[in-house]
């Protein structure tokens, strides 16, 4: 009945061993397999809920569970906290997820989900974005330059062959670092560089907005000239009152949410009514040749986030774990020979060195 | 920005250094001051939502989130799964608490749930039957002789000088198995004893019921002759559907709920109408003289269990943890000395052992 804990330097492990370009298509594959065969009726996925403060900084910190009947239950914990990298250089999303086992309440695993999170959410830009966009995009528009924004530029850079990325931050430091920090996957001849935002936008062929733009302060960008083609993949409009994009690009785009009643409550879909929103990221991917045909018109992926993604990363993660034998197997929940003998230990004598038992097992790494 | 966890054999060494009987009462009085204390507007506690499934087996997971504001969210997930104990010689309820700090989302302590719930909902039972019940009461009746009937006895015990303990379980095995279970903390002078339900029923001054009975399947004991003066504690009750007490046994009692939503969604207060439910242990605790004029009559206290016992529980166990320097602390979260920059550690030369790096810390204990 141990859990399977999988610290940071553990998860670093395993992400050099696998390679991260390797992960990422993977990533992109599992999720792009497990949207084709998603099957609300084995996959439960709540709309998540969550704490929201104003003081004494503004944060949410929510839950995103989610059930596959039968196998598996993820929790998903995640905090958002823009303030965060300025004033305490943390990312703004910290996030720990944890795998139960529904046939008896256990908890199997727990990784840190702060680098899971960043990667599902470009893998699913990315997915978005093979359906949507033209297949010869070439230029990258990113708007908001923080952690997402690598991630972003990762998957989609795996999907087409990019030659130009046009990048826009309110912050100039995030700007200045933003090269350095995609050089271990970008190839040099990969041109990157900082651009108006109006530039940006009449630029790009694929566009990623990931910002952290207060509630109430969107849009990021205003409405204006873009090529005919273009596909935004809309990442940071995540809570209501939260949205990036301008309401008049989204009137004249064919918009794909991820998950219709979060996009409605959380998504930029809070401007739109109902008949103005597309086929969701399920239907998108599943019929990817239908869908293929809106690449000529202007396509918004609206990401709020949802917990299948969380899964496939952490499957995916949890299975190369497993392969290399990386992570500590750590007993956690009290557990005695008698399920009724909830005080059971403090009955045993006492006389071993209790250090011996504390130590988490390492696995071989 | 490590994070500390527990392991059992961590929790045990904790539990034996402080006690068990000064864990209780520290536990009891620490509830006590949190229930007077309880401020809605500072700490929000949503009603849980959960899975729940009835293929391949009976069960839930539920989530239990308390935030604390500006101090501390906890997140508790429990899963309850009652054929646990006779099919895998597992504990019915399985549980770990997370505790986050909400200024950052950071992931602060995970540690087992299980206990703490046993030991928590034991302090709340007291904490009403302190109230609610006689206080020369000397006979406490325990339907359902599984890991809560222990912890049931011990902080009820530790309230009231009791003589007898009257027990009884559809399972032969739990009955003849208590007496042992419970004898670290329970002085032989009580006489502990198998009695048939009715009698149990009509001599108890205090009755804790705590069954795994299936939804649909209660009440667990009929209405009949009782003391004027008994007091229940009906803890089993945290599902739509699953009820312990008769209805007639409830009309004829002044309720107290520990949370009056889910007490009414969940608890046996599924059965009564508003105005027939009386005030809840908040309420109780801080007007205790008053209510204290309740204990001249019949009294049940519809324990559905709360995120706030919860919260004191693993506080007072982590106070200690720290006082005594036993856990480990563990980096979980990816985090890098630049907050935007995912793949910093993809840059970093790899030259070091990896296991110096992966091993967690052990904290003195």
């Amino acid at each position: 009945m141990n859990t399977l804990l999988l610290s940071y330097p553990d998860l670093q492990d395993v992400v050099r061993r696998v390679g991260i370009d390797r992960l990422m298509d993977q990533l992109i594959d599992r999720l792009t397999a497990a949207l084709v065969s998603y099957d609300a009726d084995r996959t439960e996925i709540p709309v998540r809920a969550g704490f929201h403060y104003e003081t004494p900084i503004t944060g949410l910190i929510e839950w995103m569970p989610l059930l596959q009947k039968h196998s598996s239950v993820l929790m998903k914990v995640v905090g958002y906290h823009p303030e965060s990298p300025d004033t305490l250089q943390l990312p703004t999303i910290l996030s720990v997820l944890s795998k139960y086992d529904p046939n008896t309440g256990h908890l199997v695993a727990i990784v840190d989900g702060t680098f899971l999170t960043a990667m599902r959410t470009g893998a699913a830009s990315a997915i978005a974005s093979r359906v949507l966009a033209k297949p010869d995009s070439r230029t990258l528009g990113l708007i908001g330059c923080g952690a997402q924004a690598v991630t972003q530029l990762h998957a989609i850079g795996r999907s087409f062959r990019l030659t130009d990325v046009l990048i826009f931050d309110a912050d100039e430091s995030a700007m200045d670092t933003f090269p350095g920090r995609v050089e271990a996957f970008v190839s040099p001849e990969v041109n990157i560089r900082p651009v108006s935002l109006v530039d940006l936008v009449a630029s790009s062929d694929i566009i990623s907005v990931a910002t952290s733009v207060p509630i109430g302060q969107g849009p990021v960008f205003q409405a204006g000239e873009t090529r005919p083609w273009l596909h935004v993949n809309a990442v940071g409009s995540d809570f209501p009152g939260k949205i990036e994009l301008p309401g008049a690009l989204l009137q004249r785009s064919y918009v794909c949410p991820d998950t219709l009643d979060q996009a409605i409550r959380e998504g930029e879909c809070q401007q739109l009514v109902t008949d103005q929103i597309g086929a969701d990221i399920v239907q998108v991917t599943r019929r990817a040749a239908y869908y293929a045909s809106k690449r000529n018109q202007r396509t918004v992926f609206d990401s709020t986030g949802w917990a299948l993604e969380d899964q496939v990363a952490l499957d995916l993660l949890l299975e190369y774990a497993e392969e290399y034998g990386i992570g500590s197997s750590i007993p956690i929940e009290s557990v005695s020979g008698d399920p009724r003998d909830t005080y059971e230990f403090l009955r045993q004598t006492d006389d071993r060195d209790r250090d011996d038992v504390a130590a988490p097992v390492k696995l071989r790494s």
